[in-house]
């Protein structure tokens, strides 16, 4: 009998395409095969150059009742088109973005069940988006997932970047390991820094996951247009190297209600033999739909400083009191209790960021801890805990509001919502409502914490649910949104430009909490970042967070110039100097950078790239003759060289060239730094230094 | 060893009570006994004119984390205090209401944490309320529950009336056994009625629940304010005959969430040993907080019409096309939609029943049915089910609203929310405000189907929230409310009277689903109305459903006479006359009773009483000299003795009796009557028969 179960093992493992189906892209270099199983189970495999990217990889889910939707398939027919568009971003690293792919829709039905189900593959020149579709029909109405199973099936023990699966933080350091030692690195990966993160399993991992392998093909997979459906993260097999989606569970474990007609998520996957080519890829935001709102005329990018890395450094608080165990906003009386002096979102001190913003150009303040309630905000999994549109008695908001109004600095309002998201949905208008009766149009909304009601997750398909909801409504009030711990981002800011800004990810506050990895901006742009801007919140100049707050012992492990370049490397639209004033006051010739970067982009020029090694970019100026170039280094010395051919010829130019110092490491000497100014053309190339946790930035100002 | 495990046993079985306080109700006919065991366990007993009703019975609570407060308490001081105050109420059985007991708040710490716990018994004459006050406390400022420890020890094998705990479900017939037989009833009683019911425990059962002890003593259990706390049902451990809390579960298992300073809500216990003081205690009310509106004006008792019987029987449906498999509120167009004819709320058949509304002097008409989403509202967890502003194409809104306006009727909105909380949050402010812009004054809610998100109850704290939450905000619209399937009542009508009703119970639509028990109405008064008003729709006159809609077998277990005594017996600011107009046509006389009958009273009189087998009441209407009797029997003939001393002495009045026919019965000659009038006076005493399932109604009106 042994031999028999081998041979039927061997059977099983070889997938037997009864039907099969090919795409290439748009210039040939990418090869999709699409096919059935003997069982009649689709799959699917992608090569590139000749190289196999993805070996036949399975499709298809599981439900909770009314049969899997997993094998048991023929193909009805297939449609195919090709498409070559080209639209107008309402900001961003392009001011038009082709969107160049074949597409292929392969139409299947369940023989045994008569259900329907397509497959909607679209291969772009830089990779492969695919989606799930179910056309509306009476066999298949209203379903629930309880599993995708569509895999990734590597060919080899590739280099991954990694950062733990988790249901409810995407804050993690990144781990560079072979798929195999994923397993073995977990515990060391999944470090406990917040009380309601939850692995989602020991060789999980999240997306968008950047991956290299052996012969040098780089690999990027996540996905795009997140809407009404969990979260994915990947699960790797170890033995096959195969990853399967692991979808975010609601509070039974069941993963995704559906109704038909509806759609998945894409699931991408981004491929070249050049790293830069990641950076440059726009298959996210060419997968999502477009842009939803009308007018976006009120849509700006906004550089800013704030009210915020005292409270994360722990040199003053949000909250305003000592005097009660807990506060109920309904009967508190915050004029009666006893202030406890470290409150730092006071009438005065907000005054002295604004003048701060005025004096040295920023559009707008952020203010945290202005509103009542942060006193028990925390892991109290409380209803209802804040109210949004309450100040503390110290803070005094039509003075402050006119106050920046006069000195031309916008505020900005800050939401945190404690992840009580049925208080904040409650609130949500009046909150809206309140912020453009005072001036605010943009919103920094935050969901610390475990989601209430209990059981439900960060990621889920009910609080992606929410987040959106939150976005849309805002873009009602005209009102733009940068959400913290929200579930990450796949390009949704292309439909919903006022989406300016998410965390989701660690950010700089991290290198206040124990430091993060040096290497670490050197790989959120392969991974974070393809899904969208992040509010990372770069700019310390202080380094050592003991002079900031004598009771914190924390390092931010990068250069002063390091912090410098990611105002390029890290593109947003919205950027905030995140440190103290007065650690501004002390650099200003390096702080004149920042001053000076624009954030908003005609074009982008991916000039080096390595994940968690380095990147340089360039990026001219949206409308302007101006150019900005940043070069971000991971641990280990380099020399960067930057080629200016991204420059009009002809023409000469002054750069301005904000580089590490000589004896520049982010540890021991993170603010020996050196601004020199050259006369560049387009032929120019220079070699520029960059430390450990280092990088440099330039500025390409007209005269 | 085996003697010494008795003694054991034995040691803690009996209670110690180290300290002991004593309270009496203010005549001196029920005696409270608090004291401490000899582990420091709270424990109370309670008595009755010398017979025990509660024996010692322990209170506490189990947590999830910081330990128990269940021992190892001591009572740090009592406080008492005797209270006898009148309030006015909007409406009810009594214009105004006395409440009159004496207090003692038990002061509690837990020796080995600190933590203070206070219980806050008050013994009125007709029962005890006691409840949970936590302080506000650095020891204890936020907690939760996982098991709440109660306990009702009864003090024999009691016959109670009885329906299973369910958390999600409060529409069973009821059960009449021995405590003692509860468990074997159990799977007959749990009925599988509907998809999403959740059976709580073998030996659990719903509050309110009506006891009977064999030496005649009459226990009610129940509880009042229910406030951001989980339902409590009872949990029997049927082998010493003692009752617990079990309270209903979040989504993770835990019951509630507590922030100090806080209270639970009342734990109740009325006893008599005359069943009709069950029926007039106001406990439940009096332990509620007063009345939040100040402006009152706007609310107002309410006799309707509806769309709605037609639908229940199956004779039309909610429903307006059978074409799609499913509807996406967002993109459906129902005018591309073919009509499957049979839609209730047509614009020409509410005309209908705005005319016969018009024509008999209802103030209002339900029309359920005239939003978009009803062909698949059911059963599908679908999160946007309903958008509560969107008619069909045949629902002529605004040419009804005028239509009703002209002919001096009212329409009553209807927003079934399918229990998805968070759609109709989201969208409540929209509905009610669409609501005042449409000239309704009433909504009657509905949350059919399981909890959205799922894992979530109907009974749980969070939800439990949200019913409160859409009523606080009816309030702001000046908005009456009337909500089906929510939690069962507590009284919190006194609070916000604009809960002008609840369904929370098996209502007369079972009878057009198979039917219920000819006794049900007679239970329903002692159990489900403690907590405040049903909206039972009563006035059923054709009991054959088959003769309203062929293809439905079903029959309305009473008589004619028994339904229009229930306009009587089951007080409601709000009634409706549930069955269709063509049926009252037909029996016009009879109906005169429903046309007259008042819905607001000045003083209430309980004649005759026993659970689940008759009870006779005689009203007399607020502001007005007019009285309505009447008489509810169950499934037994009997004779009814009503004595007319509740009427002013020296007069004479013409009374108006609607009875059962001599050949009466519920099943067999449901529409057999009598009318005849008498005059009577305050000395009259009247023998009436009641058919099985029959009764009688009276009105005494001025001439």
């Amino acid at each position: 009998m042994k031999k028999l179960i081998t041979t039927l093992a061997i059977l099983s493992l070889l997938s037997l395409p009864v039907s099969a189906e090919t795409l290439k892209s748009p210039d040939g270099t990418i090869t999709l095969e699409f096919g059935l199983t003997g069982d009649g189970q689709p799959e699917y495999s992608l090569d590139y150059a000749g190289k196999e990217v993805i070996k036949p990889s399975k499709l298809g889910f599981r439900l909770v009742k009314g049969g899997d939707l997993d094998k048991d398939f023929e193909v009805v027919s297939v449609d195919t088109a090709s498409v070559d568009e080209t639209w107008q971003t309402v900001w961003g690293e392009e001011s038009q973005i082709r969107s160049h792919y074949n597409e292929m829709k392969v139409n299947l039905k369940q023989k045994s069940t008569k259900r329907l189900m397509t497959i909607d593959f679209r291969l772009f020149n830089d990779g492969l988006g695919f989606r799930y579709e179910f056309p509306m029909q009476k066999k298949l109405s209203y379903f629930d997932i309880t599993d995708e199973l569509t895999e990734f099936a590597m060919t080899g023990d590739h280099t991954a970047y990694w950062i733990p699966a988790d249901y409810d933080t995407q804050e993690y350091d990144y781990t560079r390991s072979r798929l195999s030692e994923i397993r073995g690195l977990m515990p060391e990966a999944w470090t406990h820094h917040n009380k309601w993160q939850e692995l989602a399993s020991p060789t999980g991992v999240q997306t968008s996951l950047q991956l290299k392998t052996d012969d040098g093909l780089y690999i990027n997979i996540h996905e795009a247009a997140l809407v009404d459906f969990p979260c994915m993260h990947l699960e790797l097999n170890d033995s096959t190297m195969t990853f399967k989606a692991l979808l975010t569970p609601d509070a039974v474990g069941n993963k995704a209600h559906m109704q038909t007609d509806c759609v998945t998520p894409w699931r991408t996957i981004i491929v070249s033999d050049d790293a830069r080519d990641i950076l440059a890829s726009r298959i996210t935001l060419n997968l999502n739909e477009p842009c939803a709102i009308e007018d976006t005329s009120w849509i700006k990018p906004c550089k800013y400083v704030g009210v915020w890395w005292e409270m994360i450094t722990g040199k003053s608080k949000w909250s305003y009191t000592n005097d009660l165990p807990n506060i109920h906003l309904d009967r508190v009386d915050y004029t009666k209790l006893k202030p406890h002096g470290r409150h730092g979102a006071t009438t005065e001190n907000v005054k002295r960021y604004i003048d701060f913003a005025a004096k040295h150009g920023f559009d707008a303040v952020l203010v945290e801890g202005w509103n009542i309630g942060w006193e028990d905000w925390s892991n109290n999994m409380k209803d209802e805990v804040f109210d949004f549109v309450t100040p503390y008695p110290d803070f005094d908001l039509p003075g402050l509001r006119d106050y920046a109004n006069e000195k031309g600095v916008k505020l900005i309002m800050h939401h945190e919502t404690s992840s009580s998201v049925r208080n904040y949905e409650r609130r949500l208008d009046e909150a809206y409502k309140f912020m453009k009766d005072n001036g605010y149009d943009a919103v920094k909304s935050g969901y610390v914490g475990n989601i209430i009601p209990a059981g439900s997750n960060h990621f889920s398909q009910w609080t992606n649910n929410h987040y959106l909801y939150a976005v849309k409504k805002a873009a009602d009030y005209k009102i733009m949104v940068n959400a913290h711990e929200a579930v990450r981002p796949t390009g949704l800011c292309r439909t919903w430009p006022n989406l300016i800004g998410n965390e989701s990810a660690r950010g700089t506050e991290y290198q206040a909490f124990g430091g993060s990895k040096p290497s670490h901006t050197t790989i959120l742009p392969f991974t974070r970042l393809i899904g969208g801007p992040m509010d990372y919140t770069p700019g310390i100049f202080e380094m050592d967070i003991t002079k900031v707050n004598p009771k914190k012992k924390s390092w931010c492990n990068t250069t002063l110039a390091n912090q410098l370049s990611l105002y390029v490397t890290m593109s947003s639209p919205l950027q905030m100097a995140a440190d103290l004033p007065e650690n501004y006051e002390r650099f200003l010739d390096a702080f004149q950078f920042i001053k000076d970067v624009d954030l908003d982009w005609d074009q982008s020029y991916y000039l080096e790239a390595e994940p968690m090694e380095y990147l340089t970019v360039a990026r001219k100026t949206r409308g302007a003759d101006r150019w900005f170039v940043g070069g971000t280094n991971g641990a280990e010395p380099r020399e960067a060289v930057v080629d200016f051919g991204f420059l009009p010829k002809d023409a000469k130019f002054t750069a301005t060239i904000y580089r590490d110092g000589k004896d520049a490491h982010y540890r021991d000497n993170p603010q020996s730094y050196v601004i020199e100014t050259k006369t560049v053309t387009s032929k120019t190339r220079l070699k520029i230094p960059e430390a450990a946790g280092g990088g440099f930035a330039i500025s390409i100002l007209p005269k």
